[in-house]
């Protein structure tokens, strides 16, 4: 089963927006439209756009309205994992090389500034004010959880709470808005939109708790990066911080550092995954599917409703 | 005569927006915050907010609806600063060390993006779906801008038109939308902001330039940084370019690279100096204060109109 068959009525909405991505960062200036379009090519979920849509439609779908929050989402997604990987001195993003390592760091903070801008510029199509509250509320917090992860940083210290207060303001505060926004687009009542918050909002802590045990669990071909990599650079993540409250495992954990043997990594995430922390990630993660289901079940029944319902059981479950 | 003296019955707002500037860049995440608050303490001229102000009392003037639009130019100024500061790999800014000098490039990076996401969060108060149209295009703008900079950089055989293309979109958009947002926050007509508009991007024109021309001919004292740095980083600037011409003198500017010695340096800036592309380089700083004064003229007197006129003829003189 493929995340695209989840949705596969929206095909020729997607497409759209697809081309319309494209078209947001062409510009005469080809060193910031080759380095947009080297991110662009390699591809991605389009799980916020999607979003966008399917919350639009429990409202008055309009593409040519709905188009620019997906767009302008999807861009601000793209410019956070630019400058992401600024911070994480990543390579790899993928399957392909980032914009840092095929140009330089300079060049990817000014594409990241450059798609944001973009995105904005998409945004001011929408005209209803609360629209543009809601984003910028959303963009200030996401800057506070990535400085918050540059700090946590090797922080073997740190607490549930810490934790999942950064995946909220680096994950799933945008997945949320990409649902309201969408359907604040379609003019539906707050009740609804505020609904379709929350249930972006714990589908979006699921996402990010599942991408954070596979970031152990998966191999390299599958993760498009290798395997470990957010242990090795010191993020702390959710089976980690389990795995941390074995005083052996502990030990062992916090001698991680970014430049040591590949062996001696691989065998701490063999230990970490064995110690029971990877399943009870898992039962956190099914926990926030869980209470996701449970704002959707108010909604009234639509092919969207269900399409949404699917794509949050396929997070639950999938495998890269 | 301080440029403050220009517009003395605006000091109890202008402190208001210092206020705000500070409560805007509050923030629970002590780094963020040091960060902000280290180049907020620097000072500058806090030229965007007085244009804002200013050209709002052309309209209906109310503090808590205009100051908004002040924060918000003045933290995409900062923003922008802080991204510069990166490119350039500057030590200096305003006499202090920079963000990137004293934490970080990743801690400027995100320090920046945040400055800049609470300018839209203040945006977010001005309900006129035009004033968002108009700065998100200058943002765009300004991004492809900075872009053009680090492509233009040691690039001896630009002309003209490149020069002038990169300050309209470096510095002369954000004054001019400066001018124009405040106007349409003071609910005037488009004949009106849009002229408004025109006089902020010749006022701006005529700024960068002679900005351009004083990092050749100030001191470091009076730059807060190292006088010659433009042309040491490889920004060839006016006063540059038009010395260019020279042939003798292009063969010296041609062999410029940032680790020269300080001594050839400066012999090449004395050059440049007496081959007269300083004062040609203030005639079409001149020609675009002109210009400037010309819109003006059209607009109804009052104390604005004479405010902003004076700061126009400062600009054109000032020393430092």
């Amino acid at each position: 089963m493929k995340l695209k068959m989840l949705y596969s009525f929206l095909k020729t909405d997607i497409e759209e927006i697809e081309k319309e991505l494209n078209m947001a960062i062409d510009s005469d200036t080809a060193l910031l439209k080759d380095a947009s379009l080297h991110l662009l090519e390699a591809g991605g979920k389009r799980i916020r756009p999607v979003f966008v849509l399917l919350s639009a439609k429990t409202g008055e779908y309009d593409i040519h309205v709905v188009k620019n929050v997906a767009v302008a989402l999807e861009l601000i997604h793209m410019a956070s994992l630019v400058h992401d990987d600024v911070i994480d001195d990543a390579e790899i993003r993928r399957g392909r090389t980032t914009i840092k390592a095929e140009w330089n760091n300079q060049v990817a903070m000014y594409t990241g500034d450059y798609m944001f801008a973009r995105a904005l510029d998409y945004m001011t199509e929408i005209e209803q004010p609360i629209a543009h509250q809601i984003l910028s509320n959303a963009i200030v917090e996401l800057c506070i959880g990535e400085i918050a992860q540059i700090q946590d940083k090797y922080r073997f210290d740190q607490n549930l709470r810490d934790y999942l207060r950064r995946i909220k303001r680096k994950t799933a505060l945008l997945i949320a808005v990409s649902c309201q926004l969408g359907a604040v687009s379609g003019k539906v009542s707050p009740d609804v939109h505020e609904r379709l918050f929350r249930f972006g909002y714990y589908v979006g802590m699921a996402y990010q708790i599942t991408d954070d045990i596979l970031d152990f669990t998966s191999t390299e071909e599958e993760l498009g990066k290798p395997a470990g990599g957010d242990l090795l650079q010191g993020n702390v993540t959710l089976p980690a911080l389990y795995a941390l409250e074995n005083p052996a495992l502990r030990k062992r954990i916090e001698r991680v550092h970014d430049v040591m043997p590949r062996g001696e990594l691989e065998s701490i995430i063999s230990l970490i995954i064995s110690s029971g922390a990877v399943e009870r990630a898992s039962e956190l993660s099914q926990r926030y599917l869980k209470k996701a289901l449970i704002e959707l079940d108010e909604l009234p029944s639509s092919r969207a409703k269900k399409s949404l319902r699917d794509i949050a059981l396929f997070i639950g479950k999938r495998k890269y």
